[in-house]
């Protein structure tokens, strides 16, 4: 596979620097003790599997919202369809748990070596003020946090790569899109960004299926951010 | 003066954090080592000084132009008024000289001391692509890097600050604006954000005179960065 003339790369946030699963199981038995580990996980898995329905039916909407906004009201739906209550100052806390997402291991280290050699952003279809706390909480470094937000829309809209190529200011032949999932990755490369596929196996929990790469010509895939330094030469 | 209920600041960049005009007089004379001292220094003053006008015009524009665009016209405009001509790859250089604009001393540790209890911006007219160069040069960490690219528009308008605190998360009076210019600050205030004057008596050059801050209500007054973070407390 051919590496050269990337000159810069994005990254998928959820999933692929940060473990959503394990840290919001965290939040939730730490707001919720009485719940069973079980039903914990199917509130969780549940949360996250009405997070694409609810941003399509956003990106068609006059007025964009941001992801709090959402995951707010996907929240509250999930929660009564697997009869669980939380007051309402522990469902903002959880809502605000996104937040304190855990970076995957590799993730701070390989991030620094590829800013030594190349420009780093974020592309996520979290908000900027999110993108700003979830990078702080686990000092991460990125040249510029990007949000779908500064689209004004989510993504796989088309819209959202091409304006990080152009606030970047690199052609999209020149940025890598680096996701842990299929459909963004062919999102990306469908507008000319390069893809790059990161295996995270244990993204939807131990003994669930891993995410698999899509079926791209030319596609990078890697285990983790050490090894695409190590591929990209930085 | 009180400096509680702060919660995040943005830097205004050009004079404030970076110190262009000894920067692009290093530029121009190595590019055109037969210029004079002083007519260097009036091209370089007076390209500066072209740069507000110029941005008061694009405001008004229909397509927003970034700032590039901007110094590539009045450099040329300047150089003719000066008889000074320049090769035409030395031109694009001397524009994409403002990406290697040197730190004032105190930014780099003042930063760091500031970001470690307050969120941190730029917000300069300088488009994003630009801030993120700028702050590779200068190895200046911010959370994040903001524009008045991401308002389409140029500071003063209103709305460059109050996208500013909207990308942040925070209401304008929790942001302050940290500037070394009083009209800059002038502005932030009249839409709540919360003004900070650096004194960089040396902007405009040795003997040149040092720029005043405004008469603003609660305006708090620093010599650097490193004073900041002392009166905030970080």
């Amino acid at each position: 596979v051919a590496v050269t003339g990337i000159r810069a790369l994005c990254f998928d946030t959820f999933g692929t620097l940060v473990d959503w699963r394990s840290s919001l199981l965290d939040e939730l038995t730490a707001l919720a003790p009485d719940v069973e580990p079980d039903l914990a996980a199917a509130v969780v898995d549940g949360w996250r599997a009405a997070y694409r329905p609810a941003m399509t039916v956003a990106r068609e909407q006059p007025v964009w919202r941001d992801l709090d906004a959402l995951q707010r009201e996907t929240l509250t739906t999930v929660l009564t369809e697997h009869g669980v209550t939380l007051p309402p100052v522990a469902h903002e806390t959880l809502v605000q748990g996104w937040r304190r997402l855990r970076p995957w291991p590799d993730v701070r280290s390989g991030l620094d070596r590829l800013r030594a050699t190349h420009l780093t952003a974020t592309l996520s279809n979290g908000h900027v003020a999110l993108l700003v706390d979830l990078l702080r909480f686990g000092d991460l470094r990125v040249d510029v946090p990007l949000s779908a937000e500064l689209a004004a829309s989510y993504k796989p809209d088309p819209a959202v790569y091409l304006r990080a190529a152009h606030l970047l200011g690199v052609p999209p032949a020149a940025l890598a899109m680096v996701a842990a999932h299929a459909d963004d990755l062919v999102a990306a490369a469908a507008v000319g960004l390069r893809p790059v596929f990161v295996r995270r196996p244990l993204e939807h929990g131990p003994g669930a299926p891993a995410p698999q790469p899509p079926d791209l010509p030319d596609l990078l895939v890697v285990d983790g951010l050490e090894q695409l330094a190590t591929a990209l030469g930085a």
